[in-house]
């Protein structure tokens, strides 16, 4: 059984690779992680523990096909860090078979073979920010497992200066894979005042910044558009 | 001779499939449109003529390393219609010599072989608020032409319902190629109130149009970022 917090869309992916696609979401519960500044906490923080549902695969895509009848052809599987649940393996199977494409985002520390049935893996390392202890080790593993996935990119978010040497020291060592840096949202609160100009002018100090310095050159600067849309509501 | 207008740059490509992409700018003048809503009508209008410098590949290539020296390894050149220009060839050539990307934009009316060349093609047919009758056959000519590009993307700018019905022939008419919905800006003036908050309602609205649509489903929407950040501003 899969633990399913959300099942929602058809919407936007808001970041990453996959950035503007029209794409389902199902996010799940649970994580290895607990980054000081997640969007998603909830996930693992016990806030939502009540509106876990534990589903089978068809009962996730007939929810998907009840949400969006006739309208995707694209499944975003998110979470916590949905590389944790090995059950994930029927709905990738599932999925697949009906030619719907399928994008995970994940941290990297943890592979399954399903994995490689992913057509945009998102691995998004973190930087020191989070007070995550990344282990490049594990990271290193997780690259080379995950080197059959059709369209592999490496996301990191970041706050400030020190976040963007962290980040300079994946793109260095994965320089061959699609490298995004993510601008953080450090306003988690259902609504925030003047938030989109916030993360506007944030998004510009980043650009700025990785602009200025020639040790990033293969490099894209993204900023979460959902957030500058819609600040945090969640489901969309 | 290659007619340029600007080079600027580094800065972060704006839109399309490339969005967020660290690179330099070429823009080139002329045009073989004219479309009512051209965010960049001084490349044909007139208005910038006395600024048209004609250069050789060496001198827009000696012009990128000064502003950027070491630090771009991406250019993207845009007009006007670069794809109008077969001296372009000189420039493609010594941009691949030297390892740099290229990215080209054009509404695909006119073809030369150095577009073969090209790693990003974004191929932006025209709807029917830019007042242009865009033809059908030449652009099938055009797809066929540059069937060896490495990544080609189509992107149609939409302004309202009509133009929603026009990008939906262009995606029917070629559904392999990866497909952008971008929300037009109807404010081409230096300095616009609340420019930000409007072109970010308009792409609200084109969101839930296409989301709402299940004859499209492989496609991806995406605003304008260097106008949502920088409004009208040229030279970014």
């Amino acid at each position: 059984m899969i633990p399913v917090l959300e099942i929602f869309g058809p919407t936007i992916q808001g970041e990453g690779a996959v950035i503007g696609k029209k794409t389902m979401f199902v996010r799940t519960a649970g994580c290895d992680f607990r980054c000081s500044w997640c969007d998603s906490s909830f996930t693992w923080d016990g806030s939502q523990k009540h509106l876990i549902q534990r589903m089978t695969a068809e009962e996730v895509y007939n929810e998907l096909n009840k949400l969006a009848p006739n309208n995707f052809n694209h499944v975003t599987i998110s979470g916590g860090n949905p590389a944790l649940i090995k059950s994930l393996d029927s709905l990738v199977r599932l999925l697949k078979i009906q030619h719907i494409e399928i994008a995970v985002e994940t941290q990297g520390t943890v592979f399954h073979s399903w994995l490689n049935e992913v057509d945009d893996l998102t691995i998004s390392p973190k930087p020191r920010s989070s007070g995550m202890n990344q282990s490049l080790e594990q990271l290193d593993q997780f690259i080379n497992s995950t080197k059959a996935v059709k369209r592999r990119s490496l996301k990191v978010v970041v706050f400030d200066e020190d976040d963007i040497e962290d980040a300079l020291i994946y793109h260095k060592r994965y320089p061959d894979i699609p490298f995004y840096i993510q601008v953080g949202n450090p306003f988690l609160n259902e609504s925030v005042e003047n938030h989109r100009d916030y993360l506007l002018s944030r998004y510009e100090w980043l650009i700025e910044s990785v602009m200025n310095d020639e040790r990033f050159l293969n490099v894209h600067i993204l900023p979460q558009l959902h957030t500058i849309l819609w600040s945090n509501k969640q489901k969309v």
